[in-house]
């Protein structure tokens, strides 16, 4: 499947699969009977559930899981928003290529499958300042390779990305579609100094300007103000949706970029939790907006799916608990709420 | 080494061993090397150099990873303060050694040999609304015994425990040592009931009342109003010191049991760092007093070194990147911050 059109993605999430809510009844009953106070692992509890009631399992599993990477290059870079040259994006794709990079080692700490998605890093996005980044059919063809790229019969996907200037992108997406201007979304990225700041709000405060025509409309907004590495995550997180898949959203640049979808189904991110919360400061306001409570809070902020990818191994701690412990019946303990 | 008396402590709490200042500047170095934004590894980075400092090598490892899950009985279980009766304990000793308890499944994913240490399961502490729980005998039998269970050349050890009522003795410890009454520390536990939760409250208060000439003396507290699982966990803490192991601190019972230590000497904590930060709503009032900033925030509230437990992977991700990653240098990367 590939969408034709941006009313295709429209149409698809608004007649969005549901999880199995008979395989989540069947895990969280179990959860009740497992050698220990109900409740007492917390999150580990509800995340065993909630890959039971995405992966239609009633024990699920966490056999094959893919890590997606999503690289693109900004137009807007050109107005001085990063610390870094638009060339560290390619750079940084040779890089997770021969293995040096912190989501390689964590990929392989996992045991996931590490796939990285350069999407014509030669051909940037235009400047959102004063263009559309993308017109609707560049859209598009990020949208269905993102979708194209995950694996149908995964059953864990975290999705993250690498791209010069795209936390300026993220917080483009979060002030047209969440409200507020630059300075609620704005923040310093890899490390942009004072000046880099300002020109960064200023470009998004401009851009709010020129596009005010189209905030109305997320995928509008998602092709005119977006980046192609953020559309693969948008057609990725789709694609995990249709197949059963749950999804681990790494930090503020991937979660703006399902923000759209979101916009389009209050429903749309019902398979999806938030890997961590970012240092990026406009992620935690993000997060709060979408209703997502990051598993982790390590004050990272790199990006790459590194987030995700750690909160990879709690979904792993979560699941051995949950297929790995004796009942109360089993171990012959006296259960206090039986 | 064991200790023959309470001043042993003191004495040695006076006298601690440092971290290895050089061997953190080295890995704090080689940090800044590594292909990503400065510090962007958040916490992954600080634990890295933790872990260096406490071990004292500029590459740390975690080759041998420890879990010690020390067990108890308690006098004051019978005043009803528990969702569960005490035989319990014993239970869940036996759901340890045959491999059915949530630490025997998180243990195994991190990588680590867990230890159960049951100390004298079948003599509860005297309940210490009445009397001291232990003489000073008898707590130092069981630090002494926690201090022999850490093997001298572990890489990393994490400490927990089990031991029904002790979320009201681990209250008790904070309510003397760190101010404020029952309400202050005193929550639900393993799940107790409304009546079992005024009942707690009554036995610290009680007791606070019956102990208050021994309030300023940290040690003489440990013993009168702690159980032998906490001063095992004492006793771990300190032989971790004194061999160079950084350690990961469990929910509010295992930091509770640390509470005297961190009262003799301020720094007597610094090798360790808390795995997590539970549900039971005494911890994260505990873990500010102790100015320690909790790894993860899952709603866990289990104990037995599960969070801890969970934690370990977190190290794991730390030194994964730290020791693979690729320099700026070597990956052929532009660096902005050179």
């Amino acid at each position: 499947m590939a969408f034709d059109s941006l009313d295709d993605i429209c149409a698809f999430c608004r007649d969005l699969p549901g999880g199995d809510a008979h395989a989540a009844k069947v895990a969280m009953r179990r959860q009740q009977t497992l050698t220990k106070p109900p409740g007492s692992l917390g999150r580990l509890e509800e995340l065993a559930v909630w890959l039971a009631q995405w992966q239609g399992r009633e024990s699920p599993r966490l056999d094959r899981v893919s890590i997606a990477v999503f690289a693109g290059n900004h137009g807007v870079a050109a107005r001085g928003v990063s610390a870094y040259p638009p060339a560290v994006t390619a750079q940084m794709v040779a890089n997770f290529a021969s293995g040096g990079a912190a989501i390689n080692q964590i990929a392989e700490l996992a045991g996931a499958d590490l796939r990285v998605v350069p999407i014509e890093l030669d051909r940037p996005t235009r400047d959102f300042t004063e263009a559309a980044a993308m017109d609707a059919d560049e859209f598009l063809r990020a949208v269905n390779l993102g979708y194209r790229t995950v694996p149908e019969d995964c059953d864990l996907l975290a999705v993250g990305e690498m791209g010069i200037a795209n936390t300026t992108t993220a917080a483009m997406l979060c002030a047209a579609l969440a409200g507020g201007d630059a300075a609620r979304w704005a923040g310093r990225g890899t490390g942009v100094d004072d000046g880099g700041l300002a020109r960064k709000r200023a470009a998004i405060d401009a851009a709010l300007d020129f596009h005010r025509g189209i905030l109305g409309d997320p995928l509008a907004v998602a092709a005119a103000l977006g980046g192609r590495e953020l559309a693969g995550i948008a057609g990725a997180v789709l694609a995990a949706r249709k197949h059963a898949i749950p999804v681990l959203l790494d930090g503020f640049v991937a979660t703006s970029a399902v923000l759209p979808l979101a916009r389009l189904d209050a429903n749309a991110l019902d398979h999806c939790r938030a890997g961590h919360v970012s240092a990026e400061s406009g992620h935690r306001d993000l997060l709060r907006e979408l209703g997502l409570v990051p598993l982790l809070d390590l004050d990272m902020r790199l990006g790459e799916a590194s987030g995700a990818g750690v909160a990879i191994l709690l979904l792993r701690a979560a699941l051995a608990c949950h297929a790995g412990m004796a009942t109360f019946a089993e171990a012959g303990v006296s259960n206090a709420s039986n």
